[in-house]
């Protein structure tokens, strides 16, 4: 296949702001064209937005609020992960020869259509994702005998890996107590459990090796994919303390990068809620099973930010369509030096960990410098 | 690029169904496996949703309806060119070698929320795409001195067509009288001008050849590509009596397949209007300008179903997202002399044009057996 890397990249700071769709997806292009202004819009051939928005033909109306007339304009949606959805699919356009340079932006406001999967009627009047949540943390607490407080030290890392991220949404720090005392929501989940839904945009630039090397002096190029979808509800054949979708993409990914879970120096994994990054981690092979929360301790201790540098989606917000942009223009960040007070030491190898719906899908993308 | 082919499609009726669009979808998914057994559903790596709807996770919730797992699952939208745009997508997947095996299906309701681009205020009140029509057909019959009753013929040809076409939402034959005096929507759009939104789906398989081969004795290969979006306003540096868009993308998609325009034996055109297929005509080639309307003249008086066998927009109905893909059967049917009575002699290279919004993008594929 041909080699695909990354040429810029452009980002909003996430808040609860009432904006526009088509507004938030521009601010992150204006930012994509500030930082690398060696970009000439006349090469891009496709625009792709990932978004759940209900507006319509947004990459058309993006490319002609930006001056670009792409070959390939489409919207893509797969709730949480249409981020990592888009991005491989520029991948794809570009490794088949169809383009040679392709825009992705993701956009999301605060008020989402995708918060919630309407089809899921098994799941009753518990349709919003605290539920699933919930059963995930009874599930793995009690497989793995983990506590409430054991759990709280993933918001307690992130919200204090996200004051170092200017465009998070959260700026405070918590204690362990904060959380286990912040408002309940079931028996299982607390509000500072949660990632919050948010408005926010992340663009970047995708192309293939000739353009990278013309228009970047630090390339980051994808090196591995893997994607898997087990089912749309989650009650189909999962197990609830591990997560399937995610191990299986994993391990596609790793074995297209050619690179073992060992190789990968920092990772973004996609903490919707508290349980999600244990249990990511584990699935994808960073921890043993019910051993996540130990590694995840341990980096906390150390003030290690390999896991989650911009503070993953509970500190920095959740931004449907625009995350899995977002986690990648972090690992870039982070393989480029250019981390500031959030760079992890010899980041060479990083990892972006995009899923939905209760990991009924995964995206597992390797980047390398 | 690897050569990539159609192996399998199905198709529901195009009607005024209230049915949901996870049913609609269904159906013509499980007509797909019908029409070709031997495809094993868990050789499919991506399944993609083409359409409109705003419900979330479709991809993922027709796979789970299906027994299918694919690695790459999400929708794609781009309003009336939906459907190409995933079959492109499609391509794109397996001739980088991502995948083998993609499911595409698309899927619309009668009452599609893509049937007006809310994004375009330069229009006003005046949103609805009868208005842009009605430019365009002003604007096309001045230049070139045409009449109603020139254009009636578009309606009248594609109704009789489409009276040969068993999943046609029209059984209803006119005469140019019947839509000159048919309810004016505007000056110059008359009701029997129309295309209609209706309730359907249409799916297909492609693969790469060798999957072709094994599972299909009537291959069918994609071999020209060509995709352009010139703006998503329709007032934005556009002709009024002819397609930029539509010309570019037939351009690259016959400079791909190294075809001219004359190699083509059947087409699907794009008439969401009547004056779209002479002006689509004109755009491609077919037809020099202002000479369409005598080319659809002809055809019609010869009884010759050249140029939308399957009774185009206007006779078989318009389910926006399925559009593309249903025009993509219909070529594939023609090539494998599968088309009864719309069968089109001697068959052997065919096109797909299918647009968006006035053309202010189009999509052309090559399709040859």
């Amino acid at each position: 296949m041909k080699k695909v890397g990354i040429i810029s990249y452009g980002i909003t700071p996430f808040t609860k702001e009432d904006q526009k769709i088509e507004t938030v997806l521009l601010k992150s292009v204006k930012n994509l064209f500030e930082n690398n202004s060696s970009v000439d819009r006349n090469d891009i051939d496709a625009v792709l937005v990932s978004t759940n928005n209900n507006a319509k033909y947004l990459s058309p109306v993006l490319s002609e609020m930006m001056g670009i007339q792409p070959k390939i304009a489409h919207s893509i949606e797969s709730l949480c992960n249409s981020g990592t959805n888009s991005i491989v699919s520029a991948y794809s356009y570009i490794s088949s020869g169809l383009a040679d340079m392709v825009l992705i932006s993701g956009a999301e406001r605060y008020d989402s259509p995708g918060q919630i999967l309407e089809w899921d009627n098994s799941r009753g009047e518990y349709k919003h994702p605290i539920y699933w949540a919930s059963i995930f943390t009874k599930s793995y607490k009690r497989e793995f005998s983990i506590s409430n407080e054991d759990l709280a030290v993933v918001p307690v890392k992130n919200h204090k890996q996200a004051k170092e991220n200017p465009n998070a949404m959260s700026s405070k720090t918590y204690s362990i107590d904060d959380v286990i005392n912040s408002k309940k929501l079931t028996d299982d989940i607390r509000l500072l459990d949660c990632s919050r839904p948010c408005t926010g945009s992340a663009s970047i630039i995708l192309a293939s090796e000739d353009i990278v090397k013309e228009n970047t002096e630090q390339p980051v190029w994808i090196t591995g994919i893997g994607q898997k979808t087990i089912s749309a509800g989650f009650t189909k054949n999962m197990s609830l303390s591990s997560m399937e979708s995610t191990k299986l993409a994993g391990d596609t990914a790793l074995k297209m990068a050619n690179r073992k879970i060992s190789d990968i120096d920092t990772a973004e994994i996609h903490d919707a809620f508290s349980v999600c990054e244990p249990m990511a981690l584990e699935s994808l092979g960073f921890a043993k099973p019910g051993k996540g929360i130990d590694t995840i301790k341990e980096l906390h201790d150390t003030n290690n930010f390999k896991i989650n540098p911009r503070g993953g989606l509970i500190g920095s917000g959740h931004p449907l369509g625009a995350t899995g942009i977002a986690q990648t223009i972090e690992i870039t960040q982070q393989l480029q030096s250019n981390a500031n007070k959030r760079q992890v030491d010899n980041a060479n190898v990083g990892l972006v960990h995009n899923m939905s719906a209760a990991a009924t899908s995964s995206t597992v993308l390797v980047l390398e410098k």
